[in-house]
C-alpha cells in the first residue's frame, strides 16, 4: 500500500530545504521514511547519536543532519532543524482524504439549512434545520450534522462524525472518524426509587485550530457550555463531559477523560490515560503524567504527577521508596534484633 | 449557537415553580445557566455559600435559592428544593433531536422486519429480518439494526448506533450515538500454534428506562446473554464484554471496564475509569470510587477505592501512609543511629 | 430474542462430538448455555467442580462432562475436553450476521476502486478510487474506505468501520463496527505560539486472520507504516498510536492503550487497561497484566504488573508490604518506644 508515485533528485530536496548537500545530487528520493526504516528510495533523519544509529543500520537512500556534530557515510543533506525540515518534507507529500467539491447528491439536507458556496460536502450525510456550513469547510461522508450547528471555514470533519445540536466548530478546526460531539451530559439524581434524568440544555463550543482525535466524546453543557478554546489538541478514546472548559494551545493524549465541569488553563498537556475529577480547577501551564489523577485543585504550574497528582519529583521519591519496601522491611526486622540484644545486655 | 427563541417573565417562573418571588416580577429569563455564568437573560441557582459566591459575581437576571439561609441583592425565587426546581426548568427548555414521524424513503428496511405504527425511523437507517421496532421508537439516520433485534416503545437510538442481532432494547431506554451492542465477545484460546476464536452465539438484553453512553460497546454472550437490567446507567466509552450481568438502577460512569461474566448488583455505583476482573461477582448497593479494580468478589454493600479494591477508609488511611514513606525512611534512619549510640554506650 | 429454531437429540450430539452419552439419548436439545444457566433446552459443560457445582443447581438437560473425575445426575456426554467441545456446539450454532452477495445498489464506488466477483459489500458503503476489495471479503454498510486501499479475501468489515486511505486489512481479518483504522497520528510541535501540526503521510497494515474490536482506533504512520502481524487479536476501545509495530499471536484486551512507536512482540498478552509509552519495546511472549504501565523497554520474557511495570512476583510482594504499611508504622512506633526506655535505663 503506498501513495501514487512522486519524487526528487537529492539535489532538489537540497534547494527545496535550503540545506547543504553531501553526496551526488541524483540520488532519487520517492518518500520521507522513520528512522531506522529500510527503504532505497527513502529519505529519514537523524537529530541526535541515538537516531542516527538507526539510520545507519538501515538501508536508507539519504538523511538529513544538523549542521554539525553528526557524521554519516550515507548521502546527506545538513541543516539547522533536522526534524523541522523532515516535517517539511512530510508536507510536501502529505495528500488530503479525497473528497469532491460540492454537495453530493445523496446528502439529505434541511431546507433550513445554510450551505455556503465552496463548502464540500461528501455522500450521505445528513445537515439538520439552521445549521450553517461555511465555505472551505468539508464534511466527509456519513456525518450527521444536527439543528442549530455552525461548521466554519476550513473546518473538516472525517467520514462518520456526529454533531448532536448547539455545536459549533471553529475555523481549520480537524474533527476525526467516529467523534461523538454533543450527547447528553451524565446528569442524573436518586429520587429515591431510581434515577432520573437531569435535561442538558446546553451547547458545546469548540474553538479554531482545534483537533479532535478518533472516537473522543465530547458531551454538550446541562446548561451554559462545553467549550475548547483555539489551538487546543485532543487525542483519540478522550472523554469530555458536560460544562467542561479547556484552555488554549493544550494537548490531551489518548484515553484521558475530564469529569463535568472541570475547568483546564491554557497549554496544560496530559500524557495518555489521566483522570481528572469533576469540578476541579487546573491552572494554565501544567504537564500531567501519563494515568495522573487529579482530584483536587492545581494552582501552580509545573510537572505532576501520579494518583493522586502531586509535584512530579516528589512522587518519584515516593515510587522509589516503594520499590524499596522489602529492603525496608529487612531494615525494621534488623533494628528490632538489635534491641532485643541489647534488651538482653543490659537485664 | 443558542436554541430560538423562549422566554418568560420571572413571575411567570415564580407561579410555574410554586416559589416566592422577591424582586420584580417583569425581569425577561430566556434561559437557564449554570452558577457562575454571566448572563443577563439566564437564571441560575445557588443551594449553598459556594455556590452562592459564585452566582454574585455574575452577572445573571435571577437566582433561585432556598426558602431560608442563603440571601443575594439579585432577583430571586425561593424554592424548597433550589436544584430540583432548576432541573424543572432544565426541563421546560429542552428539546429532543428533531426526527420526522415514520420512515424515510431512504431507509434499507427487510420486508421480514416489522415497523410498528408510531416509530419514526430516520435517513439511512437498515433493519435486517425478524426486528420489531415498536410504536414510539426513534431510530435516528445511520443506525444499523441487525436480525432478530426488539427495540422497544419509546427507546430511543441516536444517530449511528450499531446493533449487530440478537439485540433486546427495553421501553424509554435510550442509546447514544457510536454505541457498539452485540459485537462478538472477545473470546480465543491457544491451540498450539496461533489463537483460535471461540464463537460467540449469544445474545443482549438491555432493560427499561436505561441509558448508553456515546461510544460505549456491550459484547453479545458466548452463549445466554448480556444483559443490563431496568434502570441502568452508563456513560461514554465503556467496555462491557460478554456474559456480563448489571443489576438495576446501577450508575457506570465513563471509560470503565467491565470484563467477561462479572456480575453486578443493584445500585451500585462505578466512577470513571473502573476495573473489573472477569468472571468477579459484586453484590447491591456497593460504590466504587473512580480507577478502582476489582479483582475478587465483594460480598458487602459499602464504599470501595482503590487497585486492588479495598474498603475506602482503610484505602486512604494507606495513601496517607504511602505519603509519609520519606518521613518514615528518616525515622529508622535515626532508630538505627540511636541505637548505634546505646550499642557504644554498652560496650 | 433467541435464535430460530435447530436442534438435536442428546444422541445425535453425542455422534457429532465423538463422546459418551449417559442417559437418554433422545433428550432434544436446541442451544449451548453458560454454566449455571437454566434453559431446559440447553446443554452446558463442566471441566472442573466449581463449574459442576454451578450447572448442578441450574435446570438444563444435559451437561458436558470429562472422561472421568466428575459425576452428575444430569443427562451427559463425556468428552476428552468438555470446553472444546462446548465450543463445536457453539460452531454448529453460529450464524454470521447476514449480507446480501454482490454489492447493493445505494453503494458510492469509484470507478477507480476494484471490486473482485465473489465479494459482497451492504447498503450505503463508500469506496474510494485506487482501492481494491477481494473475492470472498464482506463489507456490512455504513463502511467508508477511503482511496489506496486493500480489503484481502475473506475479510470482514462489519458495519460502521472507517478506513481513511492506505490501509490494508488481511486475509481473513475481521473489523468491528465503531472501529477507525487510518486517522492522523497525534503529532505537533510547538512553535513558539502554537501548536503546529506534523503531516501525517504513513499507512496502516492489519496481517491476516487478526481481529480488532468495536471502537478501537488504529492510527496511521506519520511516515512509514503502523504494522499489526497476523494472528494478533485486539479487543474493544484499544487505542494503537501511529508507527506501532504488533507482533504475530499477540492479545491486547479492551481499553489498553500502546503510544506511538512502540514495538511489540510476537505472543505478547496485555490485560485490560494496560499502557505503554511510546518507543518501548517489549520483546516476545510477555504478559502483562491489568492496568499495567510499560514506561522501559522489556527484554526478558515473563510476567509483569503493575506501574511502573515489574516482574509480577515482585510487584504482588510489593502490594503486600503496601497494605502492611499500618502495622510497620506501628512496629516502628513500638521500637521508638522501646529504644527509649533503653535509653532511661542506660542513662
Amino acid at each position: 500500500v503506498a501513495e501514487p508515485k512522486q519524487g526528487w533528485t537529492l539535489g532538489e530536496l537540497a534547494e527545496i530545504l535550503g540545506g547543504e548537500l553531501s553526496g551526488p545530487s541524483d540520488v532519487f528520493i520517492r518518500r520521507p521514511v522513520p528512522a531506522g526504516y529500510s527503504d532505497t528510495e527513502g529519505i529519514t533523519f537523524a537529530e541526535n547519536a541515538k537516531y542516527l544509529e538507526l539510520v545507519e543500520k538501515s538501508d536508507v537512500a539519504a538523511v538529513i543532519l544538523p549542521e554539525s556534530g553528526l557524521e554519516s557515510n550515507k548521502p546527506s543533506i545538513r541543516c539547522e532543524a533536522p526534524r523541522e525540515a523532515f516535517g517539511r518534507i512530510l508536507a510536501l507529500v502529505a495528500k488530503e482524504l479525497s473528497l469532491s467539491e460540492g454537495i453530493h447528491p445523496t446528502c439529505v439536507i434541511s431546507p433550513e439549512a445554510t450551505i455556503e458556496e465552496g463548502a464540500s460536502i461528501g455522500a450521505y450525510c445528513v445537515i439538520e434545520s439552521n445549521t450553517r456550513v461555511a465555505s472551505g469547510a468539508k464534511i466527509y461522508p456519513f456525518c450527521y450534522v444536527g439543528e442549530n450547528c455552525r461548521i466554519e471555514m476550513g473546518a473538516k470533519l472525517y467520514p462518520h462524525v456526529v454533531l448532536y445540536k448547539n455545536v459549533q466548530i471553529g475555523e481549520r478546526t480537524i474533527v476525526h472518524s467516529g467523534v461523538v460531539i454533543g450527547a447528553d451530559g451524565f446528569g442524573f439524581f436518586w429520587d429515591g426509587e431510581k434515577r432520573r434524568k437531569i435535561p442538558q440544555v446546553g451547547s458545546v463550543v469548540i474553538g479554531d485550530d482545534c483537533e479532535i482525535g478518533a472516537l473522543t466524546a465530547v458531551d454538550r453543557a446541562t446548561a451554559g457550555e462545553t467549550r475548547i478554546h483555539h489551538g487546543t489538541k485532543i487525542d483519540n478514546l478522550v472523554q469530555i463531559a458536560h460544562n467542561v472548559e479547556i484552555g488554549e494551545h493544550s494537548i490531551i493524549a489518548g484515553q484521558t477523560g475530564i469529569s463535568g465541569s472541570a475547568k483546564i488553563g491554557a497549554r496544560v498537556t496530559m500524557g495518555g490515560k489521566v483522570g481528572i475529577r469533576d469540578h476541579v480547577s487546573i491552572c494554565d501551564d501544567v504537564n500531567l503524567g501519563g494515568r495522573t489523577d487529579v482530584v483536587n485543585d492545581i494552582t501552580e504550574p509545573g510537572d505532576y504527577w501520579g494518583s493522586p497528582a502531586k509535584n512530579a519529583q516528589k512522587q518519584i521519591r515516593v515510587l522509589m521508596l516503594i520499590e524499596k519496601l522489602p529492603e525496608l522491611m529487612q531494615q525494621i526486622r534488623r533494628l528490632e534484633q538489635e534491641i532485643k540484644e541489647l534488651q538482653k545486655k543490659i537485664k
